[in-house]
């Protein structure tokens, strides 16, 4: 069965040196403050340290009941039994992936533009990325920003769960809320701050009153 | 039901800008002289790119009867249905690995020396890949040379299928031979060549008379 999943607010991890402790109790305090789905980005370090680190994740997580997403490496996902893998567009098709990871996992796709949108396979899709909103500084080779509107403009084109991301923080959250994506996506919001829980507290200050 | 292996000639992919003609020709050319399995080895290029190349050796060899191992990439190896994986000490460990590519594909290890070689789950692994016996330069943070010695002290402590690498060419394989290894593999030897099939024939002669 498919994980229930929450993308209100969506930590994607950061390189662990730009944490001021370790990754591990970073998430978890993220986590334990509010953050209600992890996504494990890891660019750098061997196949073996990728899947040692995913796996403490997936140790720490599953007791608090948050869904871990691996980025790209949909065998790593599958290696220590993660809720799902998210991939862009010039990792493994959508269809490639979904058939991997089997139909009681998460799949999320990177999306920046409407094209993009068009070519990928919703039907295997559980919930998109879109962006970047704003400049990101986190993610090498990042594509240039798409802004607000054009945030708000894809998000009327699919009736998938969209979880925004980019260059977001809480200033940026309200405006980005407004567009109707599900939630929003942070990396150096939740890795540069030496006040994690404070940080989560005032990203989810920043959601309208439901 | 597993592939049957030959891994007398083992072909592994080099950098495509390092043959004097398209990839699959050159892989083709050499298959049709006389290797008898390769390995997808690929270390540069997005994750689309490497499947798309990855699944067209895969089309290319499959007619031919010619096994493709994909290198590291476990999730890249069963996208393209290849029939096996090989992986280093810094990937997945041997049994995650097993676990993900099931038991109907082939699994080779690499192995430098007898500690490695006693920390293997052996009971997972179909083959391994012995080195680097002499120093190579077709692949990035390679170990140092270990030397024919070594490879013929690890030789005799398995009674698994061995393919030595590492530097080897027609010049440097009966010596090679004669430790008992049941075949060579070769990178540059394959690459940098304007006859890709006279130097299949010549490593091919190096071989003992049977």
């Amino acid at each position: 069965m498919k994980p229930s999943f929450d993308l209100s607010l969506y930590l994607v991890t950061d390189k662990p040196e730009n944490y001021r402790k370790p990754l591990l109790d970073a998430v978890g305090e993220a986590v334990a403050a509010g953050v209600t789905i992890v996504q494990y980005r890891a660019d750098s370090g061997s196949r073996r340290e990728l899947y040692e680190t995913a796996l403490a994740l997936r140790q720490r997580l599953r007791p608090l009941g948050v869904p871990l997403i691996v980025n790209d490496c949909v065998d790593l996902a599958l290696a220590v039994d993660a809720d799902g893998a998210h991939i862009g567009q010039n990792d493994l098709p959508a269809p490639v992936a979904r058939r991997l990871l089997g139909a009681g996992r998460l799949l999320g796709v990177s999306v920046t533009n409407a094209a993009q949108l068009a070519a990928t396979d919703l039907s295997v899709v559980d919930y998109l990325g879109i962006g970047p909103v704003f400049t990101t500084y986190s993610k090498r080779n990042a594509a240039p920003a798409i802004g607000v509107a054009a945030l708000a403009e894809l998000r009327r084109r699919t009736a998938l769960p969209v979880v925004a991301i980019g260059g977001l923080n809480a200033a940026r959250a309200p405006e980005v809320l407004k567009t109707g994506v599900n939630g929003i996506a942070v990396v150096s919001a939740l890795s540069q701050v030496d006040d994690i829980a404070g940080a989560v507290r005032a990203l989810r200050a920043a959601r309208p009153a439901a």
